[in-house]
């Protein structure tokens, strides 16, 4: 590595976020006639016209308009975004009788599915609380902290520890199984960490503050494999390891095997949940001004099983998911888990200075710009062969948006002017 | 125990209840001036004067003139004094600002400590519950679901479970030690437990329901003696039992070694807890038409050891407390001991039918009516020697006053009531 090496790498993402990736959201995303955002193209950046605005869809846009104007990019236009996603969000998807905010409604706002999910309600947290710090417009923090309060009252195990994730309209838990009632997962308890360190970053309030810290002592002691320091996907309430099963609402298309049970549902974990796991909570000890030094282990634990099982050095870029032990189940390559690692291969480079972190970040790096990004319209593809043909071509869905895209391009920026910066 | 000898113990709590308790407190409990309830009395009945109105003594009056009227007793007289007592709690003890009720003010209705006490806090929502309950006055309800909710927001622990219990006035917890921040006990789980099955017998919300069954199955699992089944005091954030220290914010007169620790600090356990704890656990499984089966272990584990080590066959009436396997520490004889157990042993009668309950019943009750009644007014003494002589001499302070003694007879005779039915 040399500062040649990275200048390239940093004027690369440069040109990728402001040429390719914020132009095509920002010339088609925004819904004028009924507001919030269409977030539905296909491979060539044409509106596919399913008629739905989900939760996770609008949330991630917001957060992607507003955090994309923090840090600089787009000017007022991106402001603009993130008010105009606001306003829908408010209007059409708050719950003004039981408090939450829907699953999903269609384009028009007419509410498709009123269940209030846990993992929909901490993107809300985080869009609303970047929103007000992008903009100082209070009805962000003001709705995210109501958010919370919210997951407070209905949605914490006070037995057990930790928070149940879905939850009908009225805040009723679901029942078992499929319904999601009785487990307790990695994905939620990791998004909101993410989202109550934005909510604390926005808010400095102590209830934030000692929440996210007791969000994070779950993950580290509960929730990341004891041994391997990798990601367990499900639990029972009581945390005893669940094997993991497809629940009734969705948010990504895992693939399960007949019966809605993973093939390896006892001993699988996500390279890319484990390198977002990681950089988040550095991120998160950032914003509270803490020293690294009790979470550096679970770090390097879930950062370092990525490096030496999850990297593709023949292909490039990060499979999908594999044992705790190291046995690569899906040698697939999907998007979000390039993206995040991204930003977390580069901070535990900055974090350990071992050399093998830029490595892999180089091979992720350069799949993502030479295989990932569809050339026509600038946006990535979401499902990829291993050798990096694509399998789905879709560049937008309620489930695939700009947030894993957008946000790692900005924060490995960042990351690689701080390492520019310790050249000069 | 024969049909007379049940006649003549109902007769006898009916005359004490409706000649000497209630008329105690009814006729000089009311601040007409301002407001709420006086509570300082000596051993003649005089009001000492002291300038305090504790959150406990007026929400534990506001419960005993509630269910005393719900219970069939005194007429529109107890509603009227209940609502007086409402009236001052929501008007002079509500903050405005930040929620929940302060833990002292003086008569006037100035504040004088302005802490957000868990255990207080617990006494607010059983006795608003109650208070709804027994009148339909709505205002009860309502706050007891806004306590209810800022506990859940405030005070629960989402890494461990349970409820941390003290907290500033803007509800930040406080610090560790005497701060008692870092700490959990029974005492507080076991109100909680109390105050959320009033809570939903008054609501029938679900939610209610769910976090009264998670704090059953914390104090079940977690706070009784994993061997012994009795009441563990406290422990630390993550459920290891800490020793027996004070705080610096009290509600009884435990007494504690120089230096704030108990000498039996590591190995202590309370008669009057563990009968307590006991009949409110059945209690909340009649409100929430569940079958015993579950907990009937916990329930005979915690009553058959007050029956085995906490009865004073000799003198009568029961001990204070002792370690875990059976020695006595404490041979003193407080009042609310008495009173919880004369409940504990009559619901242990009659779920076992061991005679020995109904023994050690009779052995309480006559204590508590040959010794404990103060003759000149109809209070109890708070403590007395093994043998029966008072120690302490008042009647009413801001930790002692109505609830334990007027509920021990109200429930008393209710059980002894379903006992003579079955003899017709």
């Amino acid at each position: 590595m040399n500062l040649q090496l990275l200048r390239q790498h940093r004027q690369e993402l440069h040109h990728h976020l402001t040429h390719q990736l914020l132009p095509f959201w920002v010339s088609r995303s925004a819904d004028r006639v009924n507001g919030g955002f269409i977030t539905h193209f296909d491979q060539h950046g044409h509106d596919t016209g399913t008629d739905e605005k989900s939760l996770i869809s609008q949330t991630r846009s917001i957060y992607t308009y507003a955090s994309a104007h923090r840090a600089g990019y787009g000017g007022p236009e991106l402001a603009e975004l993130a008010r105009h996603g606001v306003d829908y969000l408010i209007d059409r998807m708050w719950d003004e009788q039981y408090g939450g905010f829907y699953w999903m409604t269609n384009r028009q706002g007419k509410v498709l599915n009123d269940q209030k999910i846990a993992y929909g309600q901490s993107f809300a947290i985080y869009c609303l609380s970047e929103y007000t710090l992008a903009t100082g417009d209070p009805r962000g923090l003001n709705y995210a902290q109501r958010v919370f309060d919210l997951l407070q009252i209905h949605a914490v195990d006070t037995h057990y520890g930790g928070y149940f994730e879905m939850f009908s309209r009225d805040w009723t838990l679901k029942g078992p199984g499929p319904g999601g009632g009785d487990r307790k997962t990695l994905d939620v308890h990791m998004h909101l960490m993410e989202a109550f360190t934005t909510l604390y970053e926005a808010s400095q309030h102590p209830l934030h503050r000692r929440k996210l810290l007791e969000v994070i002592d779950l993950l580290s002691q509960r929730v990341m494999h004891p041994v391997y320091g990798t990601g367990l996907p499900q639990f029972w309430a009581d945390w005893r390891v669940a094997p993991q099963i497809k629940f009734d609402v969705i948010w990504g298309w895992d693939r399960f095997a007949e019966g809605g049970i993973k093939p390896t549902a006892d001993d699988n974990t996500s390279y890319g949940h484990n390198g977002e796991f990681g950089w988040l909570l550095l991120h998160a000890l950032n914003v509270l001004q803490l020293p690294y030094d009790t979470y550096r282990a679970a770090f390097e634990k879930a950062l370092s099983h990525a490096l030496n099982y999850g990297v593709d050095w023949e292909y490039g870029g990060v499979f999908v998911e594999g044992s705790h032990s190291g046995t690569v189940y899906d040698r697939e390559k999907e998007f979000w888990q390039q993206a995040e690692l991204l930003i977390g291969f580069l901070d535990a480079y900055q974090i350990t200075g071992n050399h093998d972190y830029w490595r892999a970040y180089e091979t992720v790096h350069r799949f993502v710009l030479d295989k990932m990004v569809n050339p026509d319209v600038g946006e990535w593809w979401p499902l990829m062969t291993r050798e990096g043909q694509p399998i789905w071509t879709h560049m937008g869905h309620s489930w695939k948006i700009n947030y894993h895209t957008v946000r790692a391009v900005i924060q490995s920026i960042a990351r690689l002017d701080r390492l520019l910066a310790q050249f000069t």
